[in-house]
């Protein structure tokens, strides 16, 4: 059983199976759990006052940034770093792509450098998908478009499971996404991790940002009403409105988006009594999330950016030279 | 006593102080005799074939540069990798600050990388201290707005310690500074220095350019004429016209300001016999200096560039792991 | 006897003999061929999976990109960790270049990092060959305007002898170069790399891309004619039409271009039978090359880009250590 993430080099030399992490589309619970064991070693090395272990000598990892995201960027390659990797960076600013070449004659070149893996962000949908069947290197998607971006998943669901000293698993837990699911990447590979594991996801943002077709899936439910999807939550995750990305209109007003949609220390009585609250960043203070709140002991913001290479260090590790 | 430089991790659990350099207030005339004597230990390493040594291994140091320095950051990025750490830079080009983050959101995004140890780059004076107050790292200020350059001045003021071969102590040695003294942190920083070490700091500009506060300080003087500058003086640092910086019709004309203000041969013979001729650079040839003189046995502009790794390397090791 | 491309560092105390690779002109046949020898070793060690030796630990080698080059960037970055030295790069980009100093005075200031050898590609002819009088370290010319790309010649080349088993050297071989002559640093380092090796060079293009001058050579034909370039050939290069570095009209139309010089599966037929297809990158798939043959078993394109880093590596082996 060949999952979609996990295809094979074309007509390379018989070598193992090689599997890259594109999505969560392969994973199984097992597998998710054994990834957020080698993220507590992985968190342990981080406490010590040297943080560094011999762990990934002689790879070299490439960060292909085509798309610019400077905490993600920064977080794998302090990854790669702390076990010894070397890291080489592409970024896309005045790069040969404006000479004329196709992104496959593009990933070519970057080839060149003939990284062990590469570290693909992308404003496409399946950029990165694209490269793993160009090069013989593995490939992490660090974000592609609205599509994916699982690393990001996996810290955010790690933080979770750290943050309970007894936990029982994902199964009966809730966890709700406010604001703009529609544009979100962090959103779709959220939804794809927690349901694996068990958990129920409540979405919840205006109908132009929720789109239908995300609801077709058992353990998720959709809503446009904020209190009912707070309601019993454990953790509640907001989301920033992606402007940027949005047609003219789309969004009534940012005044009424605040009070219908805004997650704060008020509508979190709603929420379980010990839930978290939790951003991807960057976040707009006070605008999908109350600053009081963000700053407050229930937020564990600062744990998910903190668990980012912990997390990062697990999968490159796995990817490598992990068994699995 | 803790200075302003010196700033506690806020609730942090109890370790052993902290010693940023944001500038430098708390330091005594000791300390600094001491990180030049290392200086001196690095330099050797850096006259030797294999100009590396495992210092710092394990460490990490970010460099945040929120505004370009090539000279800065180079010789911040080899004074740490020439230990042995690990370096991750930081840009300040297409990042997510244009995302809508305030500087303490982008602070936290970037310590997702965790350095030990961040040098700071930043338009805005005091962005260096604020970032000291956000993360559990250690700071380096590489030039804040107007206010402070510190590592410049201590590898000036070294240099000049490093030129004679039995240097007697900055007690009665004069440093002229001649040129845009209003705009240079590089200023502020040499007369916060080298009034502490003992020495007589002489300041010379066009009133435009010479704020008259900056005087209030023994040891302090200012003046309008060059050649009441120089008489006398063990080190003149011409400094470049920050124009960028300049409101319009703040300076008369070029050509005025060369033949008032501008460093000569001629005019250095009002100087002691033995003065050194300094730059901090970027340097206009013919403009603030000039350019026989700048390439002339007086001037140590090369020395100080090249002292820039080793004082640096002093710097990073200090507050690492030595001893202070 | 010291060539061109064999400098003395002006007034340094007596040190040996320094060779930097500025262009071809000074290397004679066994001296590639031990480059070539060199490079084999180092495409063995591209082969492991732990692809890293500590060769050249304790190196500092930096980047000097005032004009962009993903491909050779990389290529380089890559090839020198690979022998475990340091790479510090700097890019053009918003540097103090922009603070009105000389190039001198910007390589004084990038001289700060004290590395061993710089890399440099610049847009400007003759400028790696400025920098190696201005600096004590090592230079390697990685393009220079219109006038030397050596290491892509070298890996061109490498890449031709490495294609065939018994290989009996370069004479009597014929190298076609087809299309943009006249604004290619590669194909002026390629004419003077297989002619110096005894190979026939015969250059191909519209009048106005392929001046008369570069044909006063032994070896070297000039033709307007496709047919008559690849007549026999045993390798085929094309070039990308150069059109940012074109005055209007230079060209009659991309359509006619086509029709009349590019290189085809068909008119290969002319070539000899085991003729190989280069490109040295960027391509323009279909316009100076027909992009089915580009994908053909004929096309080594993919190993040009894949010896970048084993060529590069023995490059900077026999520059830093290597006895030649």
């Amino acid at each position: 059983m060949l999952p979609d993430s996990m295809p094979l080099a074309d007509g390379a030399a018989p070598r193992a199976r090689r599997r890259h992490l594109l999505d969560l589309g392969g994973w199984s619970r097992t597998e998710v759990s054994a990834l957020f064991d080698t993220s507590d070693v992985m968190a342990q090395v981080m406490q010590r006052t040297i943080k560094k272990v011999p762990a990934l000598q002689g790879f070299t990892v490439g960060t292909l940034f085509f798309e610019d995201s400077t905490r993600t960027r920064l977080s794998f390659e302090r990854a790669a770093r702390a076990q010894s990797a070397d890291v080489i960076g592409f970024a896309a600013g005045g790069s040969s792509l404006s000479k004329g070449e196709s992104l496959k004659d593009t990933l070519l070149t970057i080839d060149a450098m003939q990284a062990d893996l590469y570290v693909v962000r992308h404003h496409a949908a399946g950029a990165a998908h694209q490269i793993a069947r160009w090069t013989d290197a593995l490939v992490v998607n660090a974000g592609d478009g609205r599509r994916a971006h699982p690393t990001q998943a996996l810290l955010d669901a790690y933080t979770f499971r750290q943050h309970f000293p007894d936990f029982d698993g994902f199964e009966g837990k809730r966890l709700s996404i406010v604001g703009d699911v529609e544009h979100s990447r962090v959103a779709r590979s959220n939804i794809a991790l927690w349901t694996l594991l068990g958990a129920e996801v409540a979405l919840c943002g205006p109908r132009t940002l929720l789109p239908a077709p995300l609801g077709e899936r058992p353990g998720l439910t959709l809503t446009h009403r904020v209190e009912e999807a707070l309601e019993g939550a454990h953790a509640v995750m907001a989301l920033r409105l992606q402007t940027e990305r949005m047609a003219k209109g789309l969004l009534p007003s940012l005044a009424e988006y605040r009070q219908r949609y805004q997650v704060t220390t008020e509508r979190m009585r709603l929420a379980h009594p010990d839930a978290l609250v939790m951003h991807p960043g960057p976040m707009n203070r006070d605008v999908e999330l109350e600053g009081v709140l963000a700053d407050s002991p229930r937020s564990v913001i600062e744990q998910q950016v903190a668990n980012g290479v912990p997390v990062r260090m697990a999968v490159l590790y796995t990817l490598l030279v992990g068994s699995r």
